[in-house]
């Protein structure tokens, strides 16, 4: 394809079409957006962005992002300790903390394990985990990963490596999603809500 | 929904979300993306979208978006002058250089006439458009603004406009797309194609 914008321009476009959900049409489409609203939409995006480029850095306890060394939910210190939820990434993080209703803090893996990527226990941050077990006295682990083969795999590590210390180790309940119709739900979620019936 | 992120983080994905082609939970996902890989996406996007921010004008001749005073294509002696392709956005003008073949100049409207948002020719670049004719001696133009009711109309508002000059005034062709197969082809294409039927 030729080129048909100043070579800034390229660059940007290419760059865009690099993010998740944007395609080199689409990132297109955005970047000429971006150029005819300079004052109201490129400049106030280009100081944020740079802003956060500058602070954006992992908490030093829990790996969640934040500006800061320790992120506002380590700082806390109305937020329980000694209760800790594993989830694989921050996104995980971000949609418990919308949900709502959960008090204590975090801890980011940053991935699952993966035989196939090589990733192992010591690519993720489980021994930080583990070394908070000590420091920080928990008692409870919540494993709050993805209902996902990886996800349950990596879970089921962590349980294991955890029943040393003696900590409790829980897992998010398996059932229906709200709203969901048993006709369109699959086998799976069906045979799960079935086995961990509750008495009404 | 509660805040989950740092406030510059939040301000980032509000903005973000403001782009064309992506809502609050792509947004989200491209933030969060760029935060895992702070050193290889976010800091060259947030570094080229800053000059691009700060270079970033309308070419005084023609409209195009470039980094100079005068863009590329007008600035380029090589590109035949006296003959100006007219387009409605500077979208249209990477589009027709993508597909090469034109080797004149170009002059961006701006967007098309519209009543009902009230968009009059001085709300567009036509005055600019009828003030080239004399200035660079245009002997045609060539009307390449879409093939709908608001592109039409406005083509239709230049020619007449035109008349008066003398220059020789074109449009782009109507007829079957590549690959389009009659079946599946609209009644006015189909139409259009009948009544600008060539000899073979």
């Amino acid at each position: 394809m030729a080129q048909q914008a100043p070579g800034e321009i390229e660059a940007l476009i290419a760059l865009m079409a690099r993010l998740p959900g944007l395609g080199p049409r689409s990132a297109r489409r955005a970047v000429l957006h971006m150029l005819k609203k300079r004052a109201l939409v490129m400049e106030p995006l280009a100081q944020t962005l740079a802003k956060v480029a500058g602070t954006a850095r992992d908490c030093r306890v829990c790996g969640n992002i934040s500006d800061h060394d320790l992120c506002p939910i380590c700082a806390d210190p109305a937020r329980a300790t000694g209760l800790v939820c594993v989830v694989e990434d921050v996104s995980d993080l971000w949609a418990l903390e919308r949900a709502g209703g959960f008090k204590g803090r975090y801890h980011v893996l940053g991935g699952t394990l993966s035989a196939l990527e090589s990733v192992g226990p010591d690519n993720l941050r489980i021994p930080a985990l583990l070394a908070r077990i000590a420091d920080e006295g928990l008692r409870e682990v919540i494993l709050a990963l993805n209902a996902t083969v990886e996800g349950q795999t990596t879970a089921h590590y962590i349980a294991e490596a955890l029943a040393p210390s003696g900590v409790a180790v829980s897992a998010l309940a398996r059932g229906l999603p709200m709203g969901g119709e048993l006709d369109y739900l699959d086998d799976g979620t069906i045979a799960a809500a079935l086995a961990a019936r509750r008495q009404v």
